[in-house]
């Protein structure tokens, strides 16, 4: 246990899976303080008072946030082991461009599914885009095992933890990853075979309930 | 001249700015070619084929994407003059953080107000979040002659082209910077004085005089 590393954690934000594969990949132990986004504890609003949201990281005493900010940081702190980023800086740039592309459009895309009202056009619309991020992820992948190549790193880090809300998305949509992108799904399969990745992920299952209840809840089912 | 560095331009663009600043305070020379956004180039096409858009660097052949990747890629590859980021991972953060900020929450609120439509509230809705984010970033500067502390940096960078629209905002709002933020403005003044900035921010008449044209342009006056 690293003393003083405090992360703020939510069981359903990948943002948060981010940070915790980052720090598994590293052999880092840490506290978890699982976070109640109806009542956020002043920890979180004293740490992050500017998007008040989950994940952040406390090292010694001081917070760092943006999961894609803090899976570099832990990278560049705990270099001594499985580097994250490439060293190469035109690999390095590659690698931000396509982790940001993950939060810009990818994710972005699945919330949009998601989250739609009952108007099938705004459901459709989200799946066009799903689908043509889809087929850039997969183009991008290509033959690699992993994004960055031979080796798991933060492109991966940064799509990984999507699975389980895409997971839902199959169950409320119409596609099947499986059979559109074979590429995808292997990789998917790959990573979860990682221990980092599989402790850190939210379950696709409870995700599904988390999702569904929560349409409900907000009158879109 | 760094052979075959190549910028993908355009002269209204803060983004293209940012890297324009960035290699000035490098010292290193590039050929810049002008987007027209109408009919944009092959060039940008085949360069940015996600997002289609300006700034990107061409380096030896090979193009980086996204303003603040490529401020990145240019302060790693060179890194012998004038560091853009800290060296420290936690002040490397920070800096991060903040750059983000603009993205997501400054820029966001002056395109907010400049491209609102004539509802008074929309405008104002827009202020008030651009009011806010002067708050914190007055804040966050606090006594320092620049964000990163002594001298100009990434954050410095990623704000300062934005100069040129708020310029504009002022213009077509009812607010005044320099009364309600004396130490942005302060530092605004500081930084105009560099030439890397002064030659590379779009000239903020010529800005407004663009904004108030597509405005009517798009039936917004």
């Amino acid at each position: 246990m690293v003393q003083g590393l405090i992360l703020l954690d939510l069981w359903v934000s990948p943002y948060a899976a981010r940070v915790k594969i980052a720090l598994a990949e590293k052999g880092i132990e840490y506290e978890s303080k699982e976070e109640d986004l109806s009542n956020k504890s002043s920890l979180l609003l004293e740490m992050n008072p500017v998007y008040k949201k989950v994940p952040v990281l406390i090292h010694k005493g001081k917070p760092i946030s943006e999961s894609l900010i803090i899976v570099q940081y832990i990278d560049e702190v705990w270099s001594h082991k499985s580097p994250l980023l490439p060293s190469d800086p035109y690999e390095r740039a590659h690698a931000r461009f396509w982790a940001d592309f993950v939060d810009q459009k990818f994710q972005a895309a699945i919330y949009r599914i998601i989250w739609a009202t009952k108007s099938s056009e705004e459901k459709e619309a989200g799946e066009k885009e799903f689908i043509e991020c889809c087929k850039m992820l997969e183009s991008e992948l290509g033959m690699k095992p992993y994004f960055g190549g031979e080796t798991f790193g933060f492109v991966d880090i940064a799509l990984i933890p999507t699975y389980s809300y895409y997971h839902a998305h199959e169950r409320m949509g119409s596609l099947s990853l499986v059979e559109e992108f074979p590429k995808l799904t292997a990789w998917v399969k790959r990573c979860l075979e990682r221990e980092s990745v599989s402790k850190s992920v939210s379950d696709p299952h409870k995700i599904y309930e988390f999702v569904s209840q929560l349409r409900k809840h907000k009158g879109l089912e």
